[in-house]
């Protein structure tokens, strides 16, 4: 049964809101938050977000004109309430599904997204992309970044906020102030907050609130400077905020959608110069009593229970690579006492909650600031510890250059845990570990690793605890493991070494990563064509074992490298190696299969995993169309 | 005739400096800005910065016991009285040379380098992994980073800022503040620094210097803690940097050795927990007249006369790529206004300083910020605009996760002018150019050009104008160009399309970028062994030109593909275009000449393509190799 929602059926986009009063918007609200709990309970996603700004998602459309007015959602996994509000309600149970609605905000999706994000702490910078635009342009129109305190410990945002408050152009920064990210979040700012939320009361802002209201009657006129500048004093002595030049305004209750609507119109009709920075304290949650009071505040949560909360749980699979990387790692640690590990917000997605309950001393949650992760990374191995920075694939493109200077030039031995490398299912292109391999494999001296399974993730943890001889990285996949037999003990992998899984004549199969299953059953197909096949294990993109290529290239017709992974780097590395080293010279053809050159829409990772033409019928395609191109080769096959 | 440097002749290690007095710790300081002056006169280099921090180098040395305690320098461009004091005066006329001191801190070449940089804005997360390493080890040594005000805008900084602060480890940042990183400085932050030192006067923190000295005594024991808190609120009411937890203290003149080691030394002493931050006041060019009184404060300079700074010219050269990219930018942004410019504090290093002259309001210097810049950028294209972010090759490594989800994912066409890819000769490692090519080419929709000359460059920037469908990016080479004619009328080139620029029969040389000139004088070495050599020049390494490709395979029988770049960028896309469809089983043999897998110490960049193996003698090296391997076609040949 969905929930009752008289008056939001009335709402199909934001101008709907403008004649609501305050006590409709309150009901709306609560209609809103009900249809978010009903929709998520079925497609699963990121509900504690979205629950926690609610109100604020009402206030600021019925405030500001979007699309007109440009509403930039930093991370973007808080915008099903937005999405319901903007025409996208009658695809809210789509979310996250193939074909359906993004569980992030998405430009192609809808003009009321006028910026994507599902990765942290851009939403200032694009804000004022769209502010200084504006001003070029003579526009009118307003700019309200919101971001959340987690996405305010990255240097981006400090990046942005630093350039935005030296500036004139107008801008609003809605500082959406739940006190957690995905985990609580950690550092100084966090803990700056707090105070500065502890040293105001509501109930004072509130009166500002209609003090400012006063102050600022429209029009404005000539009294509105020195009222602006009377107001700053008042309200904003000192704050980091207006040191780095914000008006800023807070702490305000982001669930009282009174106080919402009369600061947002205050801040809205102000003519003065300059960026404002409205703080507003929510709850992630807030409104269900079983996120509301959960560790996690159901951050990203499968299909649940809409009355109970009670997840729905998913049928008994192989443990995820997730877990047993943690395990690896904890075991490897009670052993030796130089292994660290350090998340950038992630314990619990990198599974370093688990490592941080035997180990709290020798974990460390920097914050939403990956950069920061792999330098701070590096200067622990300088000293002769060894750190396991574990950081998703796509957000360790933040420490590119990090990587880059403080890693691989100076050798440190760094040890990258990559979780969540190929393709990731619901969280759609922005999630997608596309390009470590590419990435990594360039820089010299660094040891770059895919397990094809959870136990040869075992075996590379405990290789990647031993080589301190420079950067070494292991990518494995979001979610469960083949199902293999986990290995009683851990053994150290020769670097560079691959392994031959099964053998045959005319076809090798190269593989390295996740695709091994597929490539295995790709040959049992070709073995029932009668096309003998050999699959290897590469296991290192770098550096190749040379002398397997070598025998491979010499030993069959075929040679086909398969990979989870964008062109540049494990195909490159084979590539180059036989071009250069003659081996194309022989009678063997090369093919490579790896991602196609386009960004996949999120949908189941099989489904995925089709889409690019990297499965077993794929795999089958492609070799017998490689076979046929010679008329000489068809007939020996 | 070097100076005379009685004292300065007597250190030869930090721990010479110990037993000096206050007097001679000066005359040790003006004998090493002598020493400096001297030598950078001789190599070229970056003498404002480094001139600036002679005083506080002097002062920490004796501070502080390196190599025990570590000393980390962000950017480590102004280590060279640094390096004096620590062991390698003897070869500081070699800086920056072949064989020579590297112009930054570097840990192989020194146990006083801790940590290696030479982008900015590190530090802080370095020295905090030793601060963190040396507790989890029990040692009890000191750790220093030494920041300047420019690279304290980068946002990894705040992310190290916020880690720290917010635990208890024992870390002392200073913070280099000389309102001058390369170009003044911009952003909420150098603004609140100026207010900051504004409002607190030298004299009274000199008492306070006393002051703290009376309550810190040796040892001291029980009354620390309360003196330490006492102190604290003395001195640092409401700074950014004590709302981050730090303990802050202020500024200080760092000119003044006698304050700089009473501060320093309570600061080492001081046994609380938690970071502290020493606020310097420092002169860039501070002592040499010519320097301070230059706009750029010698920042990074070539050879002078150390007697009155007159800089030794260059011999009249073609114009510099940058100041074609430049002069073309001007010259198309006069007839289009929504063209706008965007660096990360480099106006002059990336000619849009000349831009800015033109179009202040349409150019935007962000600060020490590559990822801000690159998201502000796709901002500002969503509105229509046509931005051209114009930055480093290897400082845009930092925003590489800005460009996958912010540029790419969006289609945005954001408009990249990447200055410095390939070899960069004397600030060599760190600064070589060498991974763009990989990094972009793998992000589906990107264009990515590279001009083999000045002429092309002038073309790449009209297309770039004019492409609005998508990212677009080129890059090209520090220094001059080629002094080929400069086109009058710039031209659209299409997207993908290539050009033979010498036709011939039995090798085809691929070229991208500015490789065209060696590849050229290889031909004419492989036309005089008869053998008959196309020169073709790729210009798009994304997307290929396919019909090009198609041909040069078909009709000759050796392929090379030549670049200055590393693996996985342009040879990867053209070997894969080629295995992919089936080129490669032609009888062409493929062969790829790319960066090898090692960092290359600075040198000129000449010998830097030599030590490469990239020089038109290698090309001829590897055409006649390859050749060679198969009798048959060496009888053809």
């Amino acid at each position: 049964m969905p929930p009752r929602t008289p008056l939001l059926d009335r709402v199909t986009q934001p101008a709907d809101l403008k004649n609501l009063g305050i006590h409709q918007l309150q009901q709306l609200a609560g209609e809103l938050r009900a249809e978010v709990i009903d929709a998520v309970a079925e497609t699963g996603g990121h509900l504690g977000a979205s629950l926690g700004v609610v109100e604020l998602t009402v206030a600021i459309h019925h405030v500001f004109d979007a699309p007109d007015d440009k509403i930039v959602w930093d991370v973007g996994h808080q915008v099903y309430p937005h999405k319901i509000l903007t025409g996208r309600r009658d695809r809210i149970r789509s979310l996250r599904k193939g074909g359906g609605l993004s569980g992030f905000s998405k430009r192609s999706e809808s003009v009321y997204d006028p910026f994507g994000a599902a990765h942290a702490s851009t939403s200032i910078s694009a804000a004022l992309g769209f502010a200084v635009a504006r001003d070029l342009k003579g526009g009118s129109n307003k700019v309200v970044a919101v971001i959340g305190d987690g996405a305010m410990t990255g240097g981006m945002a400090f990046e942005g906020l630093n350039n935005a408050g030296a500036m004139c152009n107008k801008l609003v920064v809605v500082l959406n102030d739940n006190e957690m990210s995905i985990a609580p979040p950690v550092g100084a700012m966090a803990r700056y907050l707090s105070t500065l939320i502890s040293s105001r009361s509501f109930r004072s802002i509130r009166e500002l609130g209609i003090h400012m209201a006063e102050r600022f009657p429209q029009p404005m006129k000539l009294a509105a400077r020195r009222a602006d500048e009377y107001a700053r004093s008042i309200l904003s002595g000192g704050t980091i905020f207006e040191q780095l030049g914000f008006f800023y305004v807070g702490p305000i209750d982001g669930h009282d959608i009174s106080s919402l609507v009369t600061i947002l119109r205050n801040v809205r009709d102000d003519i003065a110069e300059g960026p404002i920075i409205v703080h507003a304290l929510t709850r992630k949650g807030k409104g269900f009593p079983p996120a509301e009071s959960s560790h996690d505040k159901y951050h990203g949560i499968g299909k649940f229970d809409a009355k109970t909360g009670t997840l729905h749980k998913s049928p008994q699979t192989a443990p995820s690579y997730t877990s047993v990387f943690a395990a690896s790692l904890i075991r490897a640690a009670r052993k030796d006492n130089r292994i660290v590990a350090i998340t950038a917000a992630m314990p619990s997605g990198t599974g370093l909650d688990r490592f941080a309950a035997e180990f709290p001393e020798r974990t460390f949650d920097v914050g939403l600031a990956e950069q920061h992760a792999v330098t701070f990374a590096a200067g622990l191995s300088a000293e002769g510890l060894r750190p396991f920075a574990a950081i998703y694939s796509t957000f360790l493109q933040r420490a590119f250059d990090q990587i880059v200077h403080d890693v691989a030039i100076q050798e440190l031995p760094v040890r990258f845990a990559i979780d969540r490398a190929g393709y990731v299912g619901a969280d759609g292109q922005t999630h997608c570990g596309a390009f470590d391999l590419t990435y990594l494999c360039c820089l010299p001296g660094f040891v770059v690793m895919a397990p094809s399974d959870e136990a040869e993730l075992v075996h590379m943890v405990k290789t990647a605890v031993e080589h301190d001889e420079g950067p070494i990285a292991f990518r494995y996949p979001r979610g469960a493991g083949t199902g293999v037999q986990l290995p009683t003990e851990a053994r150290r992998l020769e670097i560079g070494e691959g392994r031959v899984v099964r053998e045959g004549r005319q076809v090798a199969i190269l593989s390295i990563g996740s695709r091994l299953a597929d490539c295995l059953a790709a040959r049992r197909n070709l073995e029932a064509l009668g096309i003998s096949t050999t699959v290897a294990d590469a296991r290192f993109a770098k550096p190749l074992d040379k002398d397997l290529i070598e025998q491979l290239a010499r030993d069959h017709e075929l040679l086909i490298t398969v990979e989870e992974a964008s062109i540049g780097g494990f195909s490159a590395q084979v590539a180059h190696l036989m071009s250069d080293s003659g081996l194309l010279d022989f009678p063997v053809r090369l093919r490579s299969m790896f991602m196609p050159d386009r960004f996949l829409d999120h949908d189941q990772p099989q489904r995925q995993v089709e889409q690019a033409g990297l499965s077993a019928p794929h795999i089958v395609t492609r070799v017998l169309q490689a076979l046929n191109v010679s008329s000489t080769l068809s007939a020996s096959a």
